[in-house]
């Protein structure tokens, strides 16, 4: 893991970085507390289809979880996105956004495979990370993904054993039928799993299917009117609630 | 309204009153922080069946509530409860709890006629508490119930504009069929709506319906696993939580 740049603003450290992972190279930004040191929880951050590791909604979580829970909280590119979009990438968003995003069996092979790189890119970086110690080795791991970012972050949580809690939504098994119920049904840890009345991409009874596939003990499902890009801004504040309850903080 | 008795425990005065509404005494209890003096949010909260305007649930949510928002908050017993239950009552009860409460048609009719009995006492209290300096008419007022603090409480919103937010759940459209989608469209104000994945008495699916049956803009469906009597505690923070959103709080 490199270290490329490096920002301090109101407390939050925010340092880009980038390993090799399969011969392909990944940029990632972490956020710590300004001079952190020693261990503390970390959340992972997975970006939504289209965007990128700093797109206004990871980076106001980012900022909050530091801030006011003293975590760190890491965010990387997904295959094809921020800055590792080719020019056929930024073809395919395009046709993304003029058909609203509708799913085709060929979009389904490609998130599939990109949600296999994906998993592996996830645990390299976890590994550099727990080596730094103003995080730690000792956990506890979060990680936050909603739409593509639950569309990866499932398969993910499912197959990595230090995450122990998540933050997914904006999914249903509509995303790719019995293959995300096979790892929901893997993952044990709690969840808080975030969806939408009039998503335009699914329908909240198919949400609620995927909710009831999940593993855990612990979940809880919430559903607010709007659009896919529309979760209320106050839900917010459970995301923070919900880290520190099963994470505990640290301070900042 | 007639205050019977009074006693304080670590800053929360608890005063039982009774009312004539109808020619039936609704009693009732008030709860307010110590010594309050002048206008404060007011939550009403309405009990579940075979319950009482004292178990566990609403005394702990009141005393949080006066105690964390400088709230006002009252309960009344429904038809039937708590002080006005009748020996036919204790049998009724008993076979509710021998069946496990599944819905007949004689108990629908029971149901919907008590509602009917309880939103006018509603009224009544809610007319006699906003004449008290520690209440005022100023209002918010907020709403809690579920259950058949819900199958109450849902028609009593409808038809109560002083009532400005409400907590409802385990309620469902199969509750009363149209009946209960009637009311529930009539109903404008922001929404918490609670729910159980394995209620024994409805499915999360006709939960759901309901759900979308709200005509308020801002509404947030929250299901966790579990049985009909068990939402889990770490959902009373967000009682708090919502109510504080839409009334702010007062001094304790």
């Amino acid at each position: 893991m490199e270290f490329i740049e490096e920002m301090t603003e109101r407390g939050v450290t925010e340092r880009r970085f980038q390993l090799e992972v399969d011969g392909e190279t990944v940029p990632g930004i972490l956020w710590t507390p300004e001079d952190a040191r020693g261990a503390r929880p970390l959340v992972l951050q997975g970006h939504g289809g289209t965007q990128h590791k700093r797109v206004p909604n990871i980076l106001s979580l980012s900022r909050r979880l530091v801030r006011h829970n003293g975590y760190a909280v890491a965010a990387i590119d997904a295959p094809g996105h921020g800055e590792r979009m080719t020019d056929e990438d930024r073809a395919h968003n395009e046709a993304i956004r003029r058909d609203g995003g509708a799913m085709t069996d060929e979009r389904r092979k490609q998130l599939a495979e990109r949600g296999r790189r994906v998993t592996g890119e996830w645990k390299t970086t976890l590994d550099a990370l727990q080596k730094l110690d103003e995080v730690g080795n000792a956990g506890p791991i979060g990680y936050w993904g909603v739409s593509m970012g639950s569309a990866f972050g499932i398969p993910f949580v499912a197959a990595e054993p230090r995450v122990t809690c998540a933050i997914f939504g904006l999914a249903a098994l509509s995303m790719g039928r019995r293959a995300i119920a096979d790892h929901a049904e893997k993952i044990e840890v709690p969840l808080l799993f975030m969806n939408q009345l009039n998503d335009e991409l699914m329908t909240p009874e198919s949400a609620l299917e995927l909710f009831k596939a999940f593993g855990s003990k612990e979940k809880t499902m919430h559903i607010n009117p709007g659009p896919h890009m529309g979760i209320p801004r106050f839900e917010v504040e459970q995301y923070e609630l919900f880290y520190a309850r099963h994470m505990g903080t640290a301070e900042p």
